[in-house]
């Protein structure tokens, strides 16, 4: 059995367009626009640096449900999640000082809500991106069990 | 004259689609498809956790760079910068040990390469997202002198 490798390496491009935007490339991905945010004096409808940094977290509390949903054997029907970042500067510089998660779980009707919540926990303090940020993460979870598998309960 | 507000909030969204990846939403910006990447068990060629978390820097680094570059009077011609992540785990579990960006600015014939390197040192030290990371950032620069508007230098 091969041993697991100690390091990946993760490579993205930036390149300027015009005034504070541009494009964001990694081979054999699409390429997403970029732009620095209105309120920093840049475009409206595009994503930012801010935006991506909160998307970091919440991809990585899904991907991290995800995987330890499959290696638990937890079944489920949808999952969901809105992150809100709270971009702060509490000592004269901006930082990301807190993300909040809602996370929202549907179950079958046969569903173990126990065992969901523990995925749930699991991924809030396990995520590889909660390990490399200085920003409080903390997630609110909802976990609804569906009445049969065509109609959530509401 | 209104005072800076003192916080600001971003949100995004996340919805599982199947198997290890699902959507990345923003309100009014395009959707992004999202996965787990092939070495943690996920999918080949979709924006990953990982790559976004460089992204969230590499963007920010630009944007720092284009902001500071405004306010500073810096003209360029060209600007983009390529980061890479090393995911490792020196204490068991997974961080972003560190950012390299190599950065390359391309300035008119008559660019002030002192005033190129003070802007992107700036970039460097003082983006947002260096702020909310516990990554070591670290900046290698190219600054090039164009000698016509027309054909850069090799």
């Amino acid at each position: 059995m091969q041993a697991r490798p100690k390091e990946y390496r993760y490579k993205v491009g930036v390149i300027w367009e015009s005034e504070r935007r541009g494009f964001l490339n990694a081979a054999g991905k699409p390429a997403i626009r970029v732009a620095t945010p209105p309120e920093f004096k840049g475009h409206e409808g595009v994503w930012t640096p801010e935006d991506l940094f909160v998307a970091a977290q919440a991809t990585c509390f899904m991907m991290t449900f995800l995987g330890t949903a499959a290696h638990r054997g937890l079944r489920f029907e949808a999952f969901e999640a809105e992150a809100e970042g709270t971009l702060a500067r509490p000592d004269g510089q901006f930082l990301f000082t807190e993300i909040a998660i809602k996370a929202r779980v549907a179950l079958p009707p046969d569903g173990d809500r126990a065992l969901a919540r523990e995925v749930i926990g699991f991924a809030e303090k396990d995520c590889l991106i909660t390990h490399s940020i200085v920003s409080r993460v903390r997630v609110e979870p909802t976990i609804l069990v569906l009445k049969n598998h065509a109609a959530p309960a509401a």
